[in-house]
């Protein structure tokens, strides 16, 4: 097996058993087995855990920055829709990571920044949207730059913390789950859309 | 020293450490340690580290249920600027409970049914809250029920949320990252707050 392709199995199965058991209740033991290969195979590639959950970030990370980049060019409610629930299912996907976060970047300064870099650049790109979404007429923004601001970083702890918050009424939790966040989300912009835009909300929702 | 000094020096003691090295950083040996008492006088108060958590949050609980419960008899604005940030300083006095939530009540079924208990009532707290304010004419809520859930759902996600936010940020933080939480919940509210409130809200951010 290629070098290649074991780092990625490595990272899927590590990913798998994270979400299942949170990433301080996974040793890279069970990660070599689960993988399929030797304890000594998988220290040649990742010394240390912290090096699988920062590999981890950077698939995510890449993913985030090929597929979403061109959300500005398509500023309709439709992808608003489809952002806010793609955001949701890639949150779930690495739900381990959100659900650790503040532990997780409190450990690891190299992956605190890089996140933050991500997080910055995101915002960038949802503002983006958002200001074409108003220049098409589909909402009205805020007129003090600070109550968008506010906007934006509202719809970052709520994406960021829904499933937290669902995961802490039910024992399981599954996508469906994840309509509920498109909701909540999807509300505090509510009062900012327009009426056309207002009734195709209601609809959706 | 009396018993039931004893276990407010327990508890004190284990709630500073818990919120410095976060609850699995931290042995019962330690907190008697710091409380200065033997293992054998904590054992024999607490004999694991989860009834101590347990006894923490009933405190934080029992702080709400007193000192609460006549937040609808106070129907304007003001008092809702001194709900929110009691609410946020109250978080940050408790806050690894907060930052460790989903771990907490996985691990404990009856923390994790108290906690959804407390939650269940101060949702109908803030509801009355709301519906009064509206009926003195401060706000005019949103007209479909699922609306005014979604609202409130935000408020407590957002709540709960924010300091584990500030924290992927700074190394450090203090009280006064509060204020900024305190601008977000007001942030989604601010669409149905009436003129009047609507200025009297610009005047406190």
């Amino acid at each position: 097996m290629a070098s290649k392709e074991t780092k990625s199995r490595i990272i899927a199965n590590a990913l798998d058993l994270f979400n299942r058991f949170g990433s301080a209740g996974v040793s890279t033991n069970r990660i070599a087995l689960e993988s399929g290969i030797s304890k000594g195979n998988l220290n040649y590639h990742y010394s240390k855990k912290s090096e699988i959950i920062l590999d981890i970030f950077s698939d995510m990370r890449d993913e985030i920055s090929l597929d979403w980049r061109d959300d500005h060019l398509h500023p309709n409610l439709d992808h608003m829709e489809f952002m806010f629930l793609r955001q949701l299912h890639m949150i779930w996907r690495y739900r381990f990571f959100y659900r650790e976060l503040v532990g997780l970047l409190k450990e690891d300064p190299l992956l605190r920044k890089r996140f933050n870099e991500l997080r910055t650049r995101r915002r960038e790109s949802l503002k983006l949207f958002l200001t074409s979404l108003a220049q098409d007429g589909y909402m009205t923004l805020p007129r003090e730059e600070d109550q968008i601001e506010h906007l934006m970083t509202s719809t970052w702890v709520l994406s960021e913390n829904w499933i937290n918050y669902v995961d802490t009424f039910h024992e399981t939790l599954d996508e469906k789950d994840l309509q509920g966040g498109y909701n909540i989300l999807m509300s505090i912009f509510r009062p900012y859309l327009q009426n056309g835009a207002d009734t195709s909300y209601s609809h959706a929702a």
